[in-house]
């Protein structure tokens, strides 16, 4: 899995009809030092993540093994909204206190 | 899944022949300032997709799980036709306002 | 799928033995301008290509479901000899042409 | 599979149900002079690793193959905790050295 | 696939159990002209290859497909040992020349 930002949406009425009804999230890659790294992704969202969420995705085979996305054909899901990330010993990543200090 | 323009169409009358019968469209992938990102694709058709179209694209095994590409090798399919796309609240791709600029 | 130049092919007596009997071909991935671009491959040839030949070439576990690769381990194939190549209404490749202008 | 140092872990209390239980853990992907390479990738632990440890892990499809991660979805999975690693008859890596030196 | 040299060997005890007893080899990915090309991979070997030689490796689900690794967990696996590569008709590697160089 990899660290993203959810910074968009998009909307498309024509697509595959296996994913209809699924939210398509805007996916900005990050660092540890929560900087963008790496190119744009469009994934389905299996955990309810909003709009400046930091989140992990996957990639591949995997992003349809979710209960959301099983036999779907998607190559990119949000697997998980992140809390906290701590590296050496340091938080690096805090959700509350970024919303606090929003 | 990510962004791309349908920028053509390739022919091959000798192909494997278990995509015969299926469209080939040459897929430049973009950034969010739908600016060229990375090197040239060419994807399978499940939408009905045409030139000029910003499409998302999905690689790998997912590319074999739609309805019009279902146990058929291909590594790339075209997913979409994105509507809009916004990002941090800002329309950043309008599909009706780019036909009426056009 | 991807387009590449076959540029020469691989001599190995020692390989898995669910491979043998099979072509191993040197592939250099090209841009609409025919120019390399990326790394060297080396794929099973699904088609007949022969060197000097633009083809497509499928990665991953597609390249496992063609009539000639179906449960071989490979993971990479040619899928398609190019015989021409569209960009915004512009010929950018003709096999015929190519041909004639040798 | 790729080298990596395991620097650190990562919280998440929504996440996809599937994975819930499992630790994550932040990978730094590393060259063999032990320096970091290529972005960090957040990994299932299969084996047991701990923080500061050089570890082998693999990516897509098969990281849902260990006994851990059996049909779980993740498209990253630490397989083993590197002892040792030679290079044209040189030890560029030793664990136990290296926590005699820490 | 692609071209690599083996440069070296990984000892790791803890490992995840289904890869036990399968010999972990460094391999450099290289271009024709076998100068390195990419970062360093670790594979399971499938055919015998020993420390200098020049082989062909494969990733992704496919390395889960030679008779040595079928159902274990690996993303890189060995393929063949190359004999000699032509690239336009050119000779640009011949093991046994190499050998004799020496």
């Amino acid at each position: 899995m990899e660290f993203a930002r959810v910074v968009g949406n998009v909307v498309a009425t024509r697509k595959e009809e296996k994913v209809r009804g699924r939210k398509f999230l805007v996916l900005q890659p990050v660092n540890l030092d929560m900087k963008p790294s790496g190119s744009v992704k469009v994934g389905v969202d299996a955990v309810g993540a909003g709009e400046g969420e930091l989140v992990l995705f996957a990639t591949g085979s995997t992003a349809r093994q979710t209960h959301l996305t099983e036999n779907r054909p998607t190559d990119c899901v949000i697997m998980a909204i992140v809390d906290s990330v701590d590296v050496k010993n340091e938080r690096v990543y805090d959700k509350a206190e970024e919303e606090r200090s929003e």
